[in-house]
């Protein structure tokens, strides 16, 4: 990604297919850890909204995101789809990193809560998330997008659905 | 913005204080059809996600967009970001339609329920919000996101709290 | 139930899993049509709370209560479990409506939006619901909390699961 | 309240307005700690369905419950009625104990996520909220459902307004 003058953004992505190709084979924290590794390419969405996935393991993922003028709403401060964008990929990142290889899941529902407003000089923000409940069938998981003095901006929870990838 | 090749884009955007600029001075309704009449620029954040305010009334808004391989996930599909971004934005919009000039609002909470992938080949989806409730110092509003053929992809609800821009 | 004198209640039930029993042979919506034509016993948190279900056809329920003081909280004003509570029942019926005998749901999560407080001046309020998405694993639905001007005191939406009687 | 046979129960109370009365002189701490000292009585809702406030302290509050037949729904389990009432109660709890005399709350909207099914088998149940956020004008918390081994049952996510008690 680079910002050529004041308000314009070139971004380029990879093939998002990459990673579902190897899903059958490998369980979902190897194929985050690989991402981290930098052998897999960011997916495009985190390319276009410029964030990064920092850490992972069993039931945990977290990312970082830096709030930019580019994600401004009309109302004069970041636009909420940011926090629900960090929030819902590492709520269904936390849950992801439970599965074996050859099982899949979706995200049903998202909620989010917004207590301050983010914007362009709010710094680096961190967006953590915990599975709460790990079942056959579905899963829920919580997380929290916080700064780098750990002031709360959002939190949010999920419920994904969970089943093997042969359709079950 | 431009799709120079296969896989990049160029995001070019406006100064987002400009709406911020007439809000003492215009209604909510006033602004968004300015915005549609093509008096202000888009936001930022519709630019980088690449969606547009197409109709707005008094209690109701309708954005639409159309998902690319840009917006993609890690699992093959489009990224619950934008269905979440969608949602936010149409209801927060018509919530801001019933506003009169001088009156501010702020989303306190969205929930979002996905119930089909978005994917490159959906083509044009549209996100219709209406309010449901709409009081002194908070209003609630619902959301749908369709394709062309009406079909069903998400929906959700939103909380926001409404007050005098002088500070209450 | 009666109401022995101006602040008790005494409330009586019936065994709950009369219905269980039925789940096997007849669809969702039979078991209900026999529970509004008293073929079936309300079940016991109907008669503890003091809400009916009133109306019922394929995708949609309708429940009635009214507001009592033996409902409220600590700050005065009907307590929201009586309008989560509708809410759940309405809206997992509705799901319920939909699916043939042999099929079971469960509710995953609700999400309610309360408007306005409910007293016991109220007077009777009809909580009515609609499935919004019906798929073969899950659905999807809305509800509205009204009185009989047709006000709005809460409305919710819920995610279920679906799945065969004999466990998938 | 006395279970008087097999399916029967008779619940009393007490007039839900003495706690108003004292809301303009005691801060939300005070006003739980003396319904825990048996000081003021149980709000009705709590007798209608059985919980307790069990500890509070700045910025969280415990409810307890034992599920019984009476809570029962169709689908042979506790009804998501009772779950919802605790975490309603826990959650608001809560944030009024963050709040000073003559400062109210009101809660906007509680989302609730379902895990496991109660049963009359359970056994005592232990509902435990956390403020997450406590502004000037709104707060938020969460909360858990566990039973006495600590297995999660359910969990949830409140949004309240704040606001002076002479009506702001």
């Amino acid at each position: 990604m680079s910002n050529d003058n004041n308000r314009t953004l070139t971004v380029t992505w990879d093939d998002p297919m990459v990673y579902v190709q190897h899903a059958a084979t490998m369980s979902g924290l190897e194929i985050m850890q690989a991402m981290i590794a930098g052998q897999f390419p960011p997916p495009p969405i985190a390319r276009l909204m410029n964030f990064t996935l920092g850490e992972v393991e069993k039931g945990r993922a977290v990312f970082t995101a830096e709030p930019a003028e580019y994600h401004y709403n009309p109302i004069g401060v970041v636009h909420g789809g940011l926090i629900s964008t960090l929030l819902d990929s590492a709520l269904g990142c936390a849950v992801h990193t439970t599965l074996p290889a050859g099982v899949l899941y979706t995200t049903l529902e998202l909620h989010v809560n917004f207590v301050r407003p983010l914007t362009q000089h709010t710094g680096p923000v961190r967006c953590e998330a915990q599975v709460l409940h790990s079942g056959r069938r579905m899963a829920t998981a919580e997380a929290k997008v916080t700064d780098a003095g750990g002031k709360l901006y959002g939190h949010g929870t999920t419920t994904c659905m969970i089943f093997p990838a042969d359709g079950g």
